[in-house]
């Protein structure tokens, strides 16, 4: 983020009527100035930007900023100095909303989040480096014994490999818990098959996979599905179309197969400083896909007491979908 | 959480003039049901609860839930049949929110957080159990190497030894960047001293200790005001007493030997389901210390360019305090 980027932000708040923009989100925070926040911080644009944080974070904070920053005081003294209209975000804590609106108009506004969609040189470069580090951590470690140790092993690869921390909490999840498809970790021994999501953050920019390694001729069927399921759905990806109509050819496949209702999340969603941004690829998605957007496509089938099968890669929107992730799709199981 | 404590809430909800409580905020779901949502969930509260989850989360909710569970279909319909005046959190999103003001009277209400400063003897048991955990893994590691590993590391054991996820980001700062309180960590290779501030998760309820790791005579001397300072907080420790009051006997201490200046953060915080729960324990805390809570008390002394000393216990207040962490305090490196 550069001077350029504040002034573009500028910009909209002028095309919205808003004088001041007031951040709390993290994630917004970390977007604008580099730095992640430990305590409560807050950033404010107006004719500038200026981030406040807390006394025990400045020196870390002076050290990354890109932009001036200046010790957290009280939060009524930066609320009195606000210019109205005051946009918020819609993430807003109540409790600070209504303190703003005794003093201010407010506009509800999404600025930073749109902006955030769309995904700069750099920004890109870092979702690789994250992709990379996981791709590298899965193929370090050997999928036998608990879910729990699995687990444990994968991580200390994120770490590292210069992942601070898992993008997510590491799902492992096998043989019938499969079949839930964020299931919580275990300390089962590995039963077949083995869905692993996981993900690494590099310089604040997440990445997010699945694989599930598969064991028999039932399992690799629903695999093929879910396969053809997210080669048509990538297929259609290209700036312009809608979000939701990626999810409609990807349950579509599905659905021709009779797994239509085993399919019970939605397709896909934006991947950055947070693990789930806009856009949603969802059956409501409200959104159009944009060159520089950064998505996952991840189609599911989910077998109640049986087994679940997930396929989930890393997609940058250009004319068409290049696929960022590099790892192979086929894994297959021995945990004998 | 049992059908006791619903109507518990129930009662608070009636003496507050509020006939249904929406509830948002991961923690207090995980606190009222025993699930902790992966996707977007709610509970509602009138004459009873009941928690909304999505299709995705409909079988491990179902499973882990001690209240019913039912499938969260749309927002507008669950906002459509609350009835008001509707209790909220503070930290509901702005535009929910809206959402909810354009159909009810609302009242803001800190009554699940409120309940859960005082934790049950269950509660108690999984916390202790996380500091076990913490303090095991602790034990398990050689403080040797980079920052870095020595972090994957300690939170490999901490995930081998039953916490599903680190209680926060593990803090390994070493050297001049021990003097920043939740310095980022590094690829450097330890420097003395080192401060390790971690925790691990159990059964949804957190540790938070502090170790530091020195190695010459200045170190040990600022180390022995530390202990000292968490020494006469700790003693103070009752039932009846403000909060405000231990942050004054630690700040004290340190204030004597002139380093006032270099306790830059306040002595504590509750921990529980979220690693920085109420009550806080800082100058401005209102706050009164009751049988039940759990709490850090972390006093710390940072000297910019050289280093920073920080010691942290988990104690429950009973008739005195009770320190539930066992790890020795004088902790020495040995890095060559």
């Amino acid at each position: 983020m550069v001077n350029m980027e504040i002034n573009s932000i500028i910009d909209s708040m002028q095309g919205e009527g808003i004088e001041s923009l007031i951040i709390f989100k993290s994630a917004n925070i970390t977007y604008l100035s580099g730095f992640s926040p430990s305590s409560m911080s807050v950033i404010v644009i107006d004719d500038d930007a200026l981030l406040y944080t807390s006394k025990m974070d400045m020196e870390d904070a002076s050290n990354r900023s890109h932009i001036p920053v200046t010790e957290f005081v009280s939060l009524d003294n930066i609320i009195n100095n606000l210019k109205g209209p005051v946009g918020i975000e819609k993430t807003l804590p109540v409790s600070i909303y209504k303190k703003i609106c005794n003093q201010h108009d407010t506009k509800l506004t999404d600025i930073i989040e749109t902006k955030r969609m769309l995904k700069s040189t750099d920004e890109i470069k870092y979702i690789q480096k994250a992709i990379d580090i996981a791709e590298e951590s899965l193929l370090n470690i050997e999928i036998c014994g608990i879910e729990n140790e699995v687990a444990a092993n994968l991580e200390y690869q994120l770490k590292s490999h210069g992942s601070i921390k898992p993008a997510f909490e590491t799902i492992i999840a096998s043989g019938t818990r499969s079949s839930m498809p964020h299931a919580t970790i275990s300390s089962n021994n590995l039963l077949s098959p083995v869905m692993i999501d996981w993900g690494a953050v590099y310089n604040s920019y997440c990445s997010d996979l699945t694989r599930t390694f598969i064991e028999n001729e039932e399992q690799s069927e629903i695999l093929s599905i879910v396969l053809e399921s997210q080669k048509e759905a990538i297929k259609v990806i290209k700036p312009g179309i809608k979000a939701s109509y990626v999810d409609k050819v990807a349950r579509g496949v599905i659905g021709e197969y009779g797994y239509g209702k085993n399919f019970i999340h939605s397709t896909g969603h934006g991947i950055g400083i947070e693990i789930h941004e806009n856009p949603t690829l969802s059956v409501n998605s409200n959104f159009k896909l944009q060159k520089g957007m950064v998505i996952t496509v991840e189609p599911g089938i989910y077998i109640k007491d049986k087994f679940g099968i997930r396929i989930e890669d890393d997609i940058l929107i250009k004319n068409k979908a290049k696929v960022l992730t590099k790892l192979k799709k086929d894994m297959t199981l021995n945990i004998n």
